[in-house]
């Protein structure tokens, strides 16, 4: 950590700023120019988050050089995680789809989507239960029947089960019937979940928040590792910027630089972030050229009766033919899906 | 509600959207124009929510005419919402100062941050127990030990509490220390927890989230009205934007345009949007200059030993020339503080 | 376009607004609801632009249903526009990649790059002599000597030429020189300077401001059409959010937007997008799945003796990696590269 | 400035970076650390700029510690600057608020606002002769028949004139009629504009640009002043954020943060900021409230028959009141208006 000061606050200042770090276990190196003072503290990173250094007297900003995060960091581990759910592979060699409906609404539609999903080569499955709805009067989602139904289908089709908590009170319901505990990009910073669900032997879906930035998004994960789950997969699903056209901005810049700073596996979820089915396809086939190690995708038997996020959701048909590209994509990236 | 449609996706496409809408109660105006087709729709707006009319055929988009939200709305309730807090309104002639440091550390800590901030002339003492920390690394909060120091400040100072709740499982330990339940900006959108709160009979500070719309922030107050709890207190406490020398941007705007849709009283927290104390000063006059309704700001008896937000807390004695400052700016308000 | 009146502010304020759009030709749909009255107007969009209705009593918004622009828009024209540079067609079944240096520092240099990004396939050479810099201090350019040593390289190895323009005063000297004239980002609202390159018989490649949405880069192209040069290669740069890890945030998910919405050919520019070379490969790779039909890409011969942009600079031998991997990538989609 | 290495980079690629500074007459300090290795770097700040250090092997970031301008900085000179137009002082103890319409759209409309603005206690007037439109087919202004409409007004009233120069080929003329110089937000970075309008001996209204950080506008002020003119008067008027209820958001935390870095003055355009009339008369209050020296409104004579921004232009009894409002909070603040 770099602390920089003004040479004009005075060497009492600057004294007192280096016996609080010496006090808290750090070495200084001073470099000292025409107008500021540099400090270079250099100890355990994990230390200085609680010093208040920028409310001393003298001292304009503090700059940290290591990353805040250290179980999901490259540095820690230098290989990929590859996390296995059943006998599938997330961060591997094979791209994993993630399919099905924004909500389960009914047992029919959930087995028709499940069905139609496998058949195109999806291995899981996707449909919320708990639904977070921006509008209290939307529908909030079947809860407990909706996971049951959840289980039917995985019993019927082989496919795994990926589906979202937001409530700490129901980890312990939902981790009794998905495979894949899932984050939502509303509750990426919802803390006591985080650590709810790493108390869990399940790989998390990790949803980037839509006003996080990537170091923050690696250190909702770090929550979750820290609290001693490590099988965190990590979901781009676009960022809330002005551009109103899209829903959300996909940042797939997002993968290249979660794999140079994380081990983690990411994926992308192209539905949520483009809202309109029209821009899924081109975003997945981008998503995968980009080096996802998965996708989530939005697929409903009959979109425009869907309950929730029926402009953004593909019918089994066009599901059918991105697969069949994607595949294509893949091969480029000499990868499998 | 309007319904676009291309005019060449045909006839049989806009009948069916017509017969979708008449089916769900809608009232129909049609508006052909050379190349698009209006369909205005007059009905219950809390329909169409689970219409997925821009998955139909033909459909280019869905423009909302009524704001989502109606407990909320000053159309509901013409007349400004006045919450009462012991002998306190929030929402009425009087500003709220609501102060104190951001973590509670330590009964001494506390304490004398209570005694100073009263002297000044605040009413209500902040204080976090339970804290959201972006790193799993930095210090979380006392938990119930920090909600009995806040009791006890209460008890010698006469100051009322409010404290943030995070998790829905600590609401009923929360809601017997506090006089006040806020909900962080990071929770705006928990909605298990807005409903949580909406079964207590206490008022709830509800900060808008960093990146929540207006909208979106009016409709999870909407959330916990329409659980049954009245008692919502908007707080504006910045956004994210693409500037990084304030930690985050100070809305303003956001204050008047609350006060023109909706009669909830609103207040600003000017120490978690510019980040440095710095700064807190000009802002807390700007807010009351744009009608808040109250002030959240941090203050500690040494801001350079502060645990959490250091940089941007006040010192008592800056805090007591802030309030004599402010309330020239009330007056001119024609309001007190 | 949709007029939304308040019922509240009476019949005379309904009326005077009728008026208002039928003395500017419009015909005139009203749909009455119960807080709400919609006119949908119908008419000639160019003429609604200048009439101040939102300031009308009563007004309380005013949607727009057709798209401002109209020479760009994809109902004007249903295929796509393919622009020609010689021999070369930018929009057509051929990916064409621009490559070059940020800058032209020295006659050496440019040689030594263009010559570079020949051997590996690129066919147009890209480089600015004047150049747009935050600070005054930093370096702004060779100005006409770097023209001279464009045309030089073009004639030795054969690339067209793209390069920056900035000020209205040089567009003749630039077009003297420059096979596409290049509008950077700062630019892209910086009317009287599209006016003037649509002056010239020369493609203009159309930078998107770092703000820009969607729609205000079309108008912009719009400007250059309805001055009279149709030839507009749009080019997707990042643009600016709250991320500040990469440079910029590339919005892939505009190629295929813009490809919806208008018949212009849309390119990418990772380079400055991620602002790290690192990242540059796989951000090219995704533009091509996403649908661009090209890219710009810098290439140094020395990145680290780079007088600009060295960080997000490649070395040319990266260079001929990115191309070979590329060729496969636009093999996926039905084209070469 | 400090370079961060990786220490994994090995010894020859820290000594290479450490030559490259050297050359280049930097003194350097080192600090090592378990992962990385600190360079501090001093020395003459202005040399940096064009060293691609970060391209260099090893090197994982340069942080810069000193401020990129120079002449702008409170560093280089402690006390406010004082611009002076005819008898009134810009960013001394008077406020001055410049009002007028957006666009100049005919005599007897400029003249009538002109009078009207004067009455209520404006000494300087706004109107667009060159108008920067988002659409091709909007007004474009009158030109040079609009810049002698103001001159007249100017000899009618006594008020001082501000308006707009979009181009480097018009500046000359603008600068016959004008008082003050006005670069708009959409030119803050247009470099040959900020160079040509150094010319004159005329102050520059500096408008922030939608997308510029702080730093960013102060530096395209330094452009200005390193070109000879330092009379510089930074104008804040919004920025755009995801929020669209507003038109954008106005920050004011710019002002204060502005006058800390810099010793220019520093205005608010609370009306395109806000985009409604309805928010004009808060936000003015605000920037008052937060500092700013001065204001600039758009006032109309018929804000419904206005040619451009009439939603968000004030009549001027409204403009009346809202002065009368800001003398009281001028007053808070030891200022008068």
């Amino acid at each position: 950590m770099i602390i920089v000061m003004r040479k004009s606050s005075g060497e009492q200042a600057i004294q007192m700023v280096i016996k609080r770090l010496k006090d808290n276990g750090f070495a200084i190196h001073e470099s000292r120019g025409v107008e500021k003072i540099l400090l270079g503290a250099v100890g355990d990173k994990s230390h200085y988050m609680d010093l208040a250094l920028e409310a001393m007297d003298g001292v304009e900003k503090v700059i940290s050089i290591l990353a805040p995060y250290k179980l999901a960091s490259r540095e820690f581990k230098q290989d990929n995680t590859v996390i296995r759910v059943g006998d599938l592979e997330i961060g591997g060699e094979q791209i994993q789809v993630m399919a099905g409906p924004c909500a389960v609404e009914s047992r029919e539609q959930l087995l028709e989507a499940a069905h139609m999903v496998k058949a195109s080569g999806a291995r899981i499955l996707r449909g919320g239960a708990f639904k977070p709805r921006t509008s209290p009067y939307a529908f909030q989602g079947l809860e407990e029947r909706g996971l049951e139904f959840l289980a039917e289908a995985r019993e019927q089709t082989g496919l795994y089960i990926v589906t979202e908590i937001m409530d700490t009170r129901k980890v312990d319901m939902v981790a009794e019937y998905a495979d894949i505990l899932q984050i939502g990009a509303r509750n990426m910073q919802n803390f006591p979940l985080l650590k709810e669900v790493a108390r869990y032997d399940k790989p998390v879906l990790l949803k980037r928040g839509l006003n996080a930035t990537i170091e923050e998004w690696i250190m909702a994960a770090e929550y979750i590792m820290v609290s001693g789950n490590h099988q965190v997969i990590l979901c781009e699903r676009g960022i809330r910027t002005f551009e109103t056209f899209t829903r959300n901005t996909l940042d797939l810049s997002a993968i290249p630089v979660v794999k140079h700073l994380s081990h983690l596996p990411v994926i992308a979820d192209p539905s949520h972030a483009v809202g309109k089915w029209r821009f899924v396809q081109p975003m997945a086939r981008a998503a995968v050229a980009a080096g996802a190690d998965g996708l989530i995708i939005e697929v409903h038997p009959n979109p425009s009766e869907a309950i929730c996020d029926g402009p953004q959701s593909i019918t089994p048909e066009r599901f059918a033919a991105i697969m069949a590209e994607l595949r294509k994509t893949a091969a480029v990236m000499d990868r499998t899906l």
